[in-house]
């Protein structure tokens, strides 16, 4: 298969867009489309809404075009020819060859151009050095689909990336829909038209590393699709994401991203699968800056801030998994598998010891293991020696497996309101036990609506009952190793639990700005950090609580001040671009008296004028009552824009980073769930007897946050914020609010 | 394999006793062996060393009687007598059926009791349900080895675990060793003699979870002994341990753990492997509460608090793993490849994508993938083209593979010195490219004492190049996932790391009393709390430094008491059992003169008086300088004894529990290794401006807290100290030390 999808590799970029190069085609970054509905867009510009291209005339052509045919011994455009026939066949479309200097190609006539073709086609297969021309003569004959092979655009920069800007300013709004460049033949691959049930829908940004989902057909799996996006001029991801969520025959997407074209276009479709109930379960490479690197150089893409990624991810509830196998196995069981009926997990194996491994993997991962009740416990005792724990996991102690009592144990752990999910590890084949345990565990399967995983656990894997009896079926999911069992399952509820409680945010996104926005306007100096005290105003034009302040310019003037802000008071010097006052002695809390404040005045003008900072004056500000410290803040994400991150304050956090990041829009739920990311969330509901904090308040902050996000960067600003950091927010005990104590806000 | 030791499971624990319970044998706790030598005891009157059992004669004997032998057709001993003839006849040993009522089994003359073999035998198998006689007359006639299968003890608790107290009474110094009970036939499966190279030794504590592990013979990975310690009443994982880590055919041990019967023997064991440099690699249930119980209940063994476990294994370079996956990859994988030449990592691929998603992973595990060096990349460029990235990962492109250039690659990224092992991910196979590919690594891996690892990526694996090609070579370490790749490369390079700078700290393990302890045991009150003065004074004994302070029983004492210890002062009430102080507002800081306190004298001893707290008075103290503040404290833990606890102060530690545990003994440079361990450890480097603490004392501290943690709990005390926790320690600028500001000490 790999084979037929492979071309000529040649020695530099430019001509090696000669030929496609097969399984290693991959994106770059190419030019936008503007596909979102104009009317409909948030209030920072971006659409809310992406309407779901209609790609069945791409995976089920009635006409197919073939440009660059070729029947001639030996050339690579002859083996793609060939594969393309065959699979024209299968999906029954008509396959004219193209090619300027041949009449027929494999008995076919062919079209010296595909102006010359006998029809029109809904796909053409541009296997040329030069597709441009080729593609403009398709727009011109309105043809629907293109696939360009050559690679030698955006992934190797330079010259290679105008050339993919052209491709990319041909095609926008024409009319034609193009896959490419840098991709290969992955869509028309052999696909398996004996299996049933839900398939997976494949996604791959390196059609080489799709190869291992692919494969699972091979293990029985269903495959429907896959689209090797490549370099993603035109169509990309998020793209064939929008209209798998849209298949009746597709159970789950699983995806290998290398990087986005565009943050919000990934969002929305990622919505409608959340929206549709369709699972997605993707890699993304990116962990670390090796990763995003490597990346970058093999698609040009943008590879975001990981964190970002991730957490846009889990807002969407995609599934993000590191290996390849996790992504087999994870992808297969959520494409087949049933809603839970209950959360529970019943552990069953005829050893104890086998019994505590997994308990104690499937318990450190987070699935619930319920103890089973006195009643099944002693239905289970009437087939397993008392001497036995049945409680769950079950140990039965090898011999009831044997005989009739085997299939009895397992219909009636089945049995159990609790239990949602049965998971048998079979460690090791013995098979007077094994091949019966496996075959008790699909016949019962088959007459459950409760999932039953399996997991085989000899590392040769050519045994009969994997073989046969336990991939044969349909309705056991089969594993390898404990781990991926486990991760599977855990992705299985938590999809299931997700999509009970999904709420798409794009609904209440705003898209009209709030009366903040003019207030917050004036404050706003393109290029500057604002002083502290325009920054507190800029969150105050939002309603977030900030400390009784006056900015003072003499020290009479800041002991009137300190009067009317009432004692005890804080003063802190204050300037344009001024950070880190505190390691400066520019920061005094806690002044009782005039003569204090006086004295304050002076000596925190004398450190500025010292230090050679200038001050636009001193801040007397309202001392706030102790809290939980948090800092709150807007970054810019160079995929998905503004975001708004929230963690505990303090020096600890500079240290442990233990912050969360929302990617807007949100809603309060989101924001609640933000605060229970944190390691340190126990801080907000109160430790060593104080009380739990006001976390309406956060949350209401966050939002308030979100909202300045979303209306400062967008259109109806010019500038707008780059960066904030609200640090620290004090969090007052419940009921008493949040107040901003200090912030830092950087215009555009 | 699995059922020939698969023995009749019946209804009741006594009954089931009658005989083995096949692979499903699992330990049990038993009386413990007086083996240390009594004269090499360290301070806490735990041995210093422990001998090396002599097991050679156990796992090739020369005479073995078999004790309830049969050769009646359907019994269960009927099997079991078949496989250990046909185990006698690899392992050239000879034979004697033993049973009162038959003449011959087999065909051999068949003893009426142990007392009646022709000749004595190196071991006893007992298939009886009663061995007790037996082991009482083996011990008459100086057998050397029984192994007892029958199950029904300690893991039924009651009379069971009393029985297996008098199995363990009998045998107790008798020189007799006894394996098992509730243990199995592992030992004498039939081992594959045509596998060569460094053999993988598997101990474990339930039959059954072995099973994958040395189904890797199927792989051509040599096993060289199985050792299923079962209940443990004598011979324990530790005695194998240090056995296998003697054997010159043992490359690596791979073991799988419910609980330790002792850890002080598992420490001694673990060290003479480390000593060694046998690579021990291991399973250990219990990281959870549900998987200890479970484990626990399996085994009736000990499982231990799970972060001292695994503080445990990683002094002494265990490599601990989740998966009896991972245990396999990674203990075949440390058994047969050499020491690394390097540390860094070369990824090499046929697909950019999956060179990019590789290096991510390998990249957040903690690999190095160093940048290739500009002539490395033009010599790699004469085979691959320009404009495939070389830098590392190598991305081929594809092509080059299939034809001459593709050893040439290998070669020269081999050669490369900053190369130690070459990893080559195959994520789907292609025949012309895969199998090209699978035969140069191979060859390669032939030519070169570097690593070579390849992870084959098809969910299959019924390939040839994989089952013939890869699995074939002696030379290439190959993996079915990325994940497991990381793990075991990971492990190889840490482990020759380890070894390098090993040094047992049982050499440097204080053997007699310190000078401190005199004064530190007349502070000790059994069974009390002490008051904060107290145990500030027991600190004192140790050399670890305390404010300056006074017990005041008056107003009027406070204030001398203050003048003394001089202003500004912290005040605080002291009573044995006084936890809390801080919430009952039962501290006060920061007092500047007589008169502040004297009224706080007033004050506290008022508020003691509403909470009807008897005061022994009131501390009067020294006013330390603020500094990073940390905990150290000692706990008991049930395997290990007295572990000392290092960990960040404050209210975030109590949240985020960032603390490590150090099981003495340890040095110096493991108690720094123990600080680099907390995630908050760049606290003590110094963050935003303030100055790094002072590393030295702190690792001064938690070393006298170590040799009074010994030396309080041993014989040397009557009762000792049972818990202790310096909570804070305020750590000062480099230079400065460390100051204990409370501590609660509680005595046993």
């Amino acid at each position: 298969m790999l084979g037929s999808t492979h071309g000529t590799l040649t020695t530099t970029p430019r001509s090696a867009r000669v030929l496609a190069c097969g399984e290693h085609g991959s994106g770059g970054s190419g030019a936008v489309h503007g596909k979102a509905d104009s009317e409909d867009l948030d209030v920072s510009g971006r659409p809310l809404h992406a309407p779901v291209p209609d790609l069945d005339r791409f995976f089920r052509p009635e006409a197919v075009a073939v440009v660059g045919a070729s029947d001639a011994e030996g050339r690579p455009n002859t083996r793609i020819t060939q594969q393309l026939l065959g699979w024209a066949e299968r999906v029954g479309a008509r396959l004219h060859p193209v090619h300027p200097k041949r009449n027929t190609v494999f008995g076919l006539p062919c079209a010296p151009s595909v102006a010359d073709l006998p029809e029109p086609v809904d796909l053409a297969v541009l296997l040329v050095a030069d597709p441009l021309p080729v593609v403009e003569q398709l727009v011109e004959t309105k043809t629907k689909f293109a696939v360009v092979f050559a690679s030698g655009y955006a992934e190797t920069g330079g010259d290679g990336a105008d050339a993919q800007a052209r491709l990319a300013r041909t095609t926008a709004g024409s009319g034609l829909r193009l896959l490419g460049p840098n991709t290969n033949l992955n869509a028309f691959e052999h696909f398996r038209d004996d299996l049933e049930g839900p398939a997976i829908a494949l996604i791959t940004q390196s059609g080489h590393q799709g190869r291992p989902v692919f494969a699972l057909q091979e293990l029985g799996i269903r495959l429907s699709h896959w689209a090797p996006t490549g370099n993603e001029a035109d169509l990309e991801a998020a793209d064939f994401l929008s209209y798998f969520a849209t298949r009746p025959e597709v159970g789950a997407v699983a995806a290998y991203v290398e990087g986005l074209k565009d943050g919000r276009g990934f969002l929305l479709a990622a919505d409608r699968a959340a929206r549709n109930g369709v699972p997605v379960v993707a890699v993304k490479v990116g962990r670390t800056e090796t990763g995003a690197r490597t990346a970058a150089s093999h698609t040009g893409k943008l590879t975001g801030a990981d964190a970002t990624v991730d957490a846009a991810m889990r807002q969407y509830g995609v599934i993000r998994v590191e290996g390849l196998d996790e992504l087999q196995d994870t992808a297969a069981l959520l494409a087949r598998a049933r809603p839970p009926r209950a959360e529970g997990v019943a552990v069953y194996s005829i050893s104890g010891g086998t019994g505590a491994h997994f308990a104690d993997l499937a318990t450190a991962a987070g699935l619930t293991l319920p103890t089973l009740g006195e009643a099944k416990r002693a239905e289970l005792h009437q087939w397993i020696p008392d001497y036995l724990d049945v409680s769950n996991p079950v140990d039965n102690g090898g011999h009831p497996v044997g005989d009739w009592r085997g299939r009895k144990i397992i219909d009636a752990i089945l049995a159990d309101p609790a239990v949602g999910v049965l998971i048998c590890p079979i460690t090791g084949p013995f098979p007077p036990l094994s091949d019966k345990l496996a075959s008790d565990l699909v016949a019962a399967a088959e007459e459950t609506d409760k999932l039953v995983c399996v997991i085989w656990g000899s590392p040769v894997g050519t045994e009969d009952a994997y073989r046969h009896t336990l991939l044969g079926s349909s309705r056991v999911a089969t594993f390898r190793t404990f781990a991926n069992c486990v991760t599977a399952v855990r992705a299985y509820l938590g999809h299931h639990s997700f999509r009970r409680a999904y709420r798409s945010p794009f609904e209440d996104a705003p898209r009209a700005p709030s009366p903040s926005l003019r207030k917050a306007q004036a404050l706003l100096r393109p290029g500057q950090q604002l002083s502290e005290h325009a920054g507190k105003q800029l969150l105050r034009a939002y309603g977030i609580r900030v400390p009784r302040e006056q900015l003072c310019t003499s020290a009479a003037g800041a002991v009137r001040s300190a009067a009317q802000v009432g004692y005890p008071v804080v003063m802190k010097a204050s300037a344009p671009q001024l950070a880190h006052k505190s390691e400066y002695g520019l920061v005094r809390i806690g002044l009782t008296s005039a003569s204090q404040v006086r004295d304050t005045y002076r000596e925190l003008t004398d450190i500025a004028r010292q230090e050679g900072i200038e001050l636009d004056g001193v801040l007397v500000c309202q001392m706030v009552e102790p809290g939980v410290e948090m800092v709150v803040g807007i970054t810019q994400d160079e995929l998905f824009g503004p975001t708004v991150t929230v963690g505990l304050g303090g020096v600890l956090v500079e240290v442990l980073r233990d912050a969360a990041v929302g990617v807007p829009p949100f809603g309060a739920d989101h924001a609640r769930t933000m605060l229970g990311e944190l390691r340190g969330a126990a801080l907000l509901d109160g430790v060593r007897g104080r009380p739990p904090a006001d976390i309406d308040a956060l949350v209401e902050v966050v939002l308030r946050v979100q909202r300045m996000a979303l209306e400062l960067s967008g259109p109806h600003t010019s500038g707008g914020l780059a960066e904030l950091d609200i640090n620290p927010l004090v969090v007052l005990p419940r009921g008493q609010g949040a107040v901003a104590l200090d912030a830092l806000a950087v215009c555009r």
